[in-house]
C-alpha cells in the first residue's frame, strides 16, 4: 500500500515506476531529509534506498509505515527499478547524464514533476507549520537585528548579525544569500551584499529567509537609518509600495490567476504612472524550494488556490537611487491572503 | 580570439559551440558571477549572455577583454547558438529538461564535463589565493570560536557562531551545512547538528568551510572539552588518526593516483588492526564545490599533479561511541603536499 499522497501522485504521472535522486523531491515524498538516496514508487509499494550512513535513522523513522527502507546505494536503487519499463523521473531536477543511463539501462522515461508539482503547490497542515516557524525566525531574528544596528557596520556585518540570529532561533540555514544593501545599493533588486559601510539616514533593504525542517521563509524590509530629512523620496515611494504590498493582501483571492494577482499591485503601480520602476513580477510560491510555484507574474496562468504559499514583494527601483521593496511571505486560506508574518513592521520605521 | 583556457576547453570539447548554464561553470570561463546567465563559446568568440540585472555589472567588467556581454535570457542564447549544431554541454550539471530543449532546437549535444573538468581540476595562482583566503577565514573563525565555547551551548548554538564569524571575516557564506558534533554523536560521519547540549568533558567534532569569492575550504576538527579524565579511548584514537594524517601529508605526491594516496592512510590504519572504522574515503577535491575531482578513495583512478587542491580527512567511527576525523584543504605543490591550513592546532587540544 502506498501512502495517500503517493498514491495519487503515482497515478497522476502515468509512468510504471517513479524514480527520484532530488533530496527535496525524496523529502516531499518521504518526509526524510538525506543528502543521498532513492525514492522508487511502484502500484503498490514505495521504497526508500538509503546509503549507510542514512539507513538506520531510515529504518526507525518508518518503522510500522507504508514506506519499505532498503540499505544501497545506485545500483541497488536501479536493480529495483529495473523490472520497470516507463520510469517517470522528474524532468528539471534529472542531470542529462541522469537521463542518459536510465535511457542505456533500457528505460523509457517520462517527465513526473507535473504530477508532482500539482500536489506540492498545494501545502497540508504539516508544511504550513514549518513555513510558519521559518517565518515566525526569520521576525525574530530580524526584530533581534534592529536593536544591535550601529553606524559604521557594513552590509555583511548586518547579514552575518542577521544568519546568526536565524541560525540560533532554529533555523538550519538561510533560504538564499542574505541581501543587505545600504543607500543606492538597494536600487540593484538583486545586489550581492557587500562592504559598504552604513551611515546616517541611509536607506537600507533586507532580503532574507531561512529554512526550518527543510521549508523556507521570504521576507524583504526596507527602512531608515536615522531621519536626516533629506530622504523624502524614498519616504514618498515607500508609502506607495506599502499601499501595494497592503492592497495586493486585501485583493488576491483564491480563484485568480497568478497573472491577475501580479496585476493588483502592477495596476496601482501603474495608476501613479510609476509601473516601469517596478521591474520583477509580485511573487513566487515558497516552500521546499524558496523559488516555486505559483508564480504571480504577468505570465502567471496557474490558478491560486487555498492551500498555496507565496511571496507578496512590490518594489520600486530608480537605478543609482533608491530601491524599495516590503516582501510578506503568505498563504491562502477561506478564500483570501494570509500573511505568515505578524511580528514584524512594514513600515519606513526610522531606526537609530 | 578566445581567453587562452577557453580556448583550449572548447578546443578539447569537439563541439562546434560549448553552451553552459550552469552558475558555477559560467563563473570558472569568465570568472563573473551570476545566479542566471548564459556562455556561449564557438571558434572566435565567447559571449555572456546576460539579464538586466546583471548586464550593466559584466558589461564594465569585460569592456576591452576577450569576452563579449550582450544582454538577454534564454531566448537571446538560444537564437546565438542557433547556428551551431553540436552542442557541448555540460552532461552532469544541465537538466534533463533543458537537454529535451536543445535536442528539439535541432542541436545534437555531447558531453563537454570532462573537457571543463580536466582543467578545473588543476587551480590557477588566482584560484589558490582564493581558495587560500577561505582556508584563512575558516580557520580564524575556528580560533576565534574556541574562546567562546561554553558548556550548555546547542551543537547548533555552536555551529551558529562559527558560521557568524566566517561571514563576520569575509566569507559570502558557508561551503556546505556545518557539522558540529557532541559526544557520541561524533560517530555518525554525516551528523546532523541538532540540539545536544555540551558538557564538560564532551569530544567535539566541527566539520565546516566557507566559500570566499565562489571558491571553498573545507576543515575538521576534533577535540576534547575539557578533560574529565574518562576518554582514554577518544585520546588514544585521535592520536593514531592524527598520525594518519600527518602521514597522508608526508607521503602523497604529484603523480600518485587517488587509490594510493587513499591507502597510504588506509593501510596504516590496517596496520593497526582498525581500517574498518575507517568508513570513508581519504579525501575529495576542493575549488567551486566542496566536492570534485580528484577523489582519494579506493576507486580513485586519476593522477594528482600540482596545482591540485583537495581535502585529507581520515577518520575513524565506533558506532554509538566515537567519531574523530582531522581534515585539512591541501594542495600539491613541488610534489609535495602544502596544507592551506596553517592557523589552528590539529592536536586532542583540551579547552575550557
Amino acid at each position: 500500500m502506498l501512502p495517500d499522497k503517493v498514491q495519487k501522485i503515482y497515478q497522476q504521472a502515468g509512468a510504471d515506476a517513479l524514480f527520484l535522486e532530488c533530496d527535496f523531491l525524496r523529502k516531499y515524498l518521504t518526509d526524510f531529509y538525506s543528502t543521498d538516496g532513492y525514492v522508487l514508487v511502484t502500484e503498490n509499494l514505495c521504497t526508500l534506498v538509503a546509503d549507510p550512513r542514512y539507513y538506520e535513522a531510515a529504518r526507525r523513522k518508518f518503522r510500522n509505515s507504508r514506506i519499505r527502507v532498503v540499505e544501497g546505494g545506485y545500483k541497488e536503487a536501479m536493480e529495483f527499478a529495473a523490472p520497470y519499463h516507463k520510469l517517470g523521473i522528474p524532468y528539471p531536477f534529472v542531470s542529462a547524464a541522469a537521463l542518459r543511463k536510465y535511457e542505456e539501462a533500457g528505460h523509457e522515461t517520462l517527465d513526473c514533476m507535473p504530477a508532482l508539482a500539482s500536489f506540492m503547490v498545494v501545502k497540508d497542515a504539516g508544511e504550513l507549520s514549518r513555513i510558519q516557524k521559518a517565518c515566525e525566525i526569520a521576525e525574530d531574528a530580524f526584530n533581534a537585528l534592529l536593536g544591535q544596528i550601529r553606524e559604521g557596520m557594513t552590509e555583511t556585518d548586518v547579514a552575518a548579525l542577521l544568519e546568526y540570529y536565524m541560525r540560533s532561533l532554529g533555523a538550519s540555514g538561510t533560504s538564499f544569500d542574505t541581501i543587505c544593501a545600504f543607500g543606492a545599493n538597494a536600487s540593484m533588486p538583486h545586489y550581492e551584499t557587500g562592504t559598504t559601510k552604513l551611515r546616517f539616514g541611509d536607506p537600507v533593504l533586507i532580503d532574507f529567509g531561512c529554512k526550518f525542517e527543510g521549508y523556507c521563509s521570504d521576507i524583504t524590509r526596507s527602512f531608515l537609518f536615522g531621519d536626516d530629512k533629506r530622504h523624502d523620496e524614498f519616504k514618498k515611494l515607500h508609502s506607495i509600495v506599502l499601499l501595494a504590498h497592503e492592497l495586493a493582501k486585501e485583493r488576491i483571492a483564491s480563484g485568480m490567476t497568478g497573472k491577475e494577482a501580479d496585476a493588483v499591485a502592477r495596476n496601482y503601480f501603474r495608476s501613479k504612472g510609476i509601473d516601469d520602476k517596478f521591474t520583477h513580477s509580485l511573487g513566487h510560491g515558497v516552500g521546499l524550494r524558496i523559488h516555486e510555484a505559483p508564480y504571480l507574474s504577468p505570465k502567471g496562468e496557474e490558478v491560486l488556490q487555498d492551500g498555496m504559499v507565496f511571496s507578496i514583494e512590490p518594489g520600486l527601483y530608480i537605478p543609482g537611487e533608491i530601491g524599495i521593496r516590503i516582501e510578506d511571505t503568505v498563504t491562502l486560506s477561506g478564500g483570501r491572503v494570509t500573511s505568515l508574518m505578524k511580528k514584524t513592521s512594514r513600515k519606513a520605521l526610522i531606526i537609530l
